[in-house]
């Protein structure tokens, strides 16, 4: 997100992403991944994504992709359309071989998840940017969460990651 | 702030900042503010302390100390009432003495000098917390800022301080 809380900026631009891009700094994400089975994002991130690539990749490099969403689609491969609770896809996931869960967002899936305190890892990237305007990551709404740092780094591009768990209550 | 971006909860609540009070520990606060000789708060945030400790030590620890507010208010010792742009203030200030300038909010303040682009460094604690709603320290509505990181500090109490200043176009 950009210092102000943003994760894209108005009619959903995320061109500013670009300051960030550097040659052969993928900012952990390839690791991160590699340890995924189940991919959960919002149906406006899905779009967004879509519409930028013409592709979906997560369709096909995860066990299982979710997209959110109270509209019905097509049938599409590699894709469960999701119109119910976040819970409920979780009991469900949990239920099947989900364990490493990727919730990518956008906004009202962060929004969804945090109401229903379903997250248990936060890994934020806070770009070196004030956008002043667009979309916020955090929606106004959810109940308060205490964090536990687990640890932050910093790349040259000036992008910083901070890497929080639930602190134990 | 709160990682959410929140300076206050919801009815001014800052007792939250409480997770990041540690014996001793004062996140540099002491050997910044020794650099600084003026000092710029809103009325909001002016009132929100007096409130809270019934004294406004800024109105002594700085050569000059400027409240900005539009109503008018009682002479009291040590500070300017401020009715005007932070621009012109800025002037006004640079003309006397005034070089190393804390401008401490809320976020009406930081909002009102984002808009005049006079912000030159910014250093943004991100304390350990979802607060879910409140006060945001970054409003909407002021122009695109790019920014350089110039340096990160990481806390025991997961505080994590950036300091950035403005990259230069």
């Amino acid at each position: 997100m950009s210092l102000d809380g943003y994760l894209a900026g108005p009619e959903d631009d995320i061109s500013w992403l670009s300051i960030a891009e550097q040659e052969g700094e993928d900012y952990g994400y390839a690791a991160f991944t590699k340890g995924i089975d189940t991919y959960i994002v919002g149906r406006k991130t899905y779009e967004v994504v879509l519409n930028l690539i013409g592709d979906f990749p997560a369709a096909r490099q995860y066990d299982a992709c979710y997209v959110l969403t109270t509209r019905s689609f097509p049938e599409r491969e590699g894709i469960t359309w999701y119109n119910g609770s976040p819970s409920e896809l979780l009991r469900d996931i949990r239920r099947k071989s989900g364990k490493h869960i990727y919730c990518d967002g956008g906004a009202s899936v962060v929004k969804a998840f945090l109401e229903e305190g379903l997250i248990d890892e936060y890994i934020i990237s806070i770009l070196p940017i004030l956008l002043g305007k667009g979309k916020r990551l955090f929606q106004e709404g959810f109940p308060k969460h205490l964090l536990k740092l687990k640890e932050t780094k910093t790349f040259a591009s000036g992008l910083v990651q901070l890497h929080y768990t639930n602190k134990p209550s």
